[in-house]
């Protein structure tokens, strides 16, 4: 299954229980995209968040996020890592 | 520790051989700066790189990849994560 990096631009002054309640809502939602989302990071300065996700397809990531209501401003594949 | 992570971007065509030989300059770099770097992904279609670390600083992170050639392009330090 492919791994993901998207990223979440415009959250300025994001706190940590919001994004927890925000990974949460894609937990709740992923499984019908066959979607996992692994961890999460946050910068609240300059309103940046990271998801590292498995799926199927980058459309499949974005369908979960958007119906999370915070759809992602980029999504990258990332099938190399260390 | 602070946690980051760095953005690389213009790497397209990366191979798993190169992002493993980058990462290893890091680790083999890292600890004259107290930093430690933890996973990194790779996107060579975009060109996309993103780091994950742990350091002092993010003037401390970007002087191991500039002392191993390669500087970040955007380093944010995350200090939400789920």
């Amino acid at each position: 299954m492919p791994t993901f990096m998207d990223v979440h631009r415009h959250m300025t002054g994001i706190t940590p229980e919001q994004l927890r309640a925000a990974h949460q809502e894609d937990l709740d939602l992923e499984s019908a995209e066959s979607v996992h989302f692994q961890r999460a990071w946050a910068d609240p300065v300059s309103g940046s968040v990271f998801c590292l996700s498995e799926g199927p397809s980058r459309e499949a990531v974005q369908r979960v996020h958007e119906q999370a209501g915070h759809p992602a401003d980029e999504i990258y594949e990332v099938p190399i890592e260390v």
